[in-house]
């Protein structure tokens, strides 16, 4: 993209990762001038088809990440598979990353940030560090079965993390695993919560209205709102976020995934980039999530968080068996009213989230019926039929 | 942008132009996975920086038409500089044009379009075609003083047409705009509307809410919804946008500029493309004239017309008098809140538009302060205080 007016003002983002997460931000870029350049080995990720530019290169190597930072004003995430030190590299010579390795070790690294949540007195699972069959059996013994087994760095839609019921399934999740684990208790929850925070250079917070979430086969399936929570409990989940944001310097955007056990709140994963149960703010938010996090990695005020739906359904589309590609059924979601599709141009694979759909409504239940008939519309396996949910 | 998975289906949109009304269209082509061609003699066109792939040719000719269709399931426009006979030739040749060359006509050629809609029942006001400045003093001493003189291809904006109160007026205004002319009564408005109107080949018709405009140097400066006029006009003006979409097989979107003359609706100007005057719905309606634009194109359904805003405002972005870029003003216009900011990519220079402003509120009048406020912060020039409109 040509640069029509340089003027010295920052408005180059870089972002290391060219996937669905970059190509919605790269459409939040374009009203507002913005050129965002994706770092990523493919030269033509999903990004690229929403006019970022395309930097070639390998997010763990400190050469490229120098190459994004030397021809953006900031550089920031789609994902987490980066080495944090190069992070702290690319501070320490002076480039702006947003947010900073310190930040962003709360989600890139589960065992330093458990550690950090938990000594800032931040309500966590009960959890330990790992390296061996032994420490996983050791803390199953200590705090009961079954347990959680995670991969300190490099896990993602539930991947590296395994749910572990005795000492031989133990062995198996190490040997998958590795030996940067964390190990901590199933928490019996109730309901799971998201709620996104952003946070500017000049400490501006703002958190949106909490979601609730439902997994299917450790990939977010359905995001719901306004979360059928008592005011207290969603007054408490945004204070928890925005505190968590205060108080770790966060600059940019942040998911935090929440259990509610009873009222309680405990804090499963931090993603400090836009996230999976927040893109139902393109249609449902004043701001959606992807300004947001430009507005806030630039230095800009914080838009508006406040919803403009009455409610709101976000499902995923995800490969179906037959690998069939959704655009072909497309005519037929959108004939849906109140249905609006998201594909991420990305090569139909079974399993593979292609998609999304935002449905808004009157009610919650009535967006969610909307956004999963057209999530099956266009080819998307069930997971309600599949985790028995009810329709 | 890599097709993924070829199968025939038609999501190939070519584009005639790849000024902003394109940059949008392809903002909205991402989601869908529609990939938009524009065809500009421009190298990087607004368009470009919106993930639309360039075309480099010149829209008057043949060949670079003919390329642009080749390429494309559907070729479409971003304005009407377009020789009519090339749209023609294009359809003899088996290629889809959306609008057809027969409905363009209403919006290429002004002489044409009066005719048709005189002869179809329409309400047009008094006119005649014209070549010679004898031909607009007979009608301005037969019809009345002042006459509204427009060349009958190739204006925009303002451009091609004049307010002529004598002869000597004449004289200066047939000078400038050549000898294929209409000559037409100034109407005595009382307000001017707009109404956004969707077809597709099926026969899917969809009026949008009416808006009143406000021009300022004959270039649309403020569009507000909901319009401040009777429920009947309203109706009635949705009616006759879809009459005229249906009479004249419209498909894709088409904006009809209206006079309001007391209770009765007199057609100023029609396009038979997405328009300026409904750039609001992008945030306050259901489906943005974009994507509904590629809806009605592309053989699709019709999405959802009805407001999701219990009010907005467009604000048109015009570039300041020291040519200074609005992009370096941008930080003010964001902590508006309310206001959505969308900027064109354009090199700025004194009164071009490089974007616009729409703000959502509570009633027009809110939304109006916010949008012109923004746009102001923006170094648009403020054109209520030239046309001395209230604030």
């Amino acid at each position: 993209m040509r640069s029509v007016a340089p003027d010295g003002a920052a408005r180059r983002v870089g972002m290391v990762g060219g996937g669905q997460l970059a190509r919605m931000t790269a459409q939040a870029a374009v009203p507002l001038g913005v050129t965002l350049t994706v770092l990523d080995p493919d030269p033509e990720p999903p990004a690229a088809g929403a006019g970022a530019q395309v930097l070639v290169g390998d997010p763990g190597r400190l050469d490229d990440l120098l190459a994004l930072a030397a021809r953006t004003d900031v550089v920031t995430f789609d994902h987490e598979r980066v080495p944090l030190e190069h992070l702290r590299t690319l501070q320490e010579l002076g480039h702006r990353v947003a947010p900073g390795w310190a930040t962003a070790e709360l989600a890139f690294d589960k065992a330093a940030s458990r550690r950090r949540l938990r000594d800032h007195g931040f309500p966590v699972p009960r959890f330990t560090t790992a390296a061996t069959v032994a420490d996983v059996v050791a803390f199953g013994d200590a705090a009961g079965w079954p347990v959680v087994v995670k991969a300190a760095a490099g896990g993602y839609d539930g991947r590296g993390v395994a749910v572990v019921g005795d000492g031989r399934a133990a062995r198996d999740a190490v040997a998958r695993l590795g030996d940067r684990l964390v190990v901590e208790s199933l928490v019996p929850f109730d309901a799971e919560l998201a709620v996104l925070v952003a946070r500017n250079h000049s400490g501006e917070v703002a958190g949106y209205p909490p979601v609730v979430t439902r997994q299917h086969d450790a990939m977010c399936a359905e995001v719901l709102t306004p979360a059928p929570i008592p005011a207290a409990v969603r007054r408490a989940a945004v204070d928890l976020a925005e505190s968590l944001a205060t108080e770790f310097g966060l600059v940019g955007v942040m998911a935090v995934e929440l259990f509610l056990v009873g009222e309680d709140l405990v804090i499963n994963e931090l993603a400090t980039r836009p996230h999976n149960t927040a893109h139902h703010t393109i249609e449902a938010a004043e701001t959606s999530q992807f300004e947001q996090h430009l507005r806030a990695v630039l230095g800009w005020p914080l838009g508006a968080t406040r919803s403009r739906a009455r409610a709101a359904a976000m499902v995923n589309v995800v490969g179906a068996a037959d690998g069939s590609d959704p655009r072909r059924h497309l005519a037929g979601a959108l004939a849906l009213p109140g249905a609006h599709v998201h594909l991420y141009g990305k090569a139909p694979r079974p399993g593979r989230k292609l998609g999304h759909v935002t449905a808004l409504g009157a009610t919650a239940a009535e967006a969610r019926a909307v956004a999963h008939r057209a999530a099956a519309l266009l080819g998307s396996p069930d997971p309600q039929a599949r985790s028995g949910g009810a329709a």
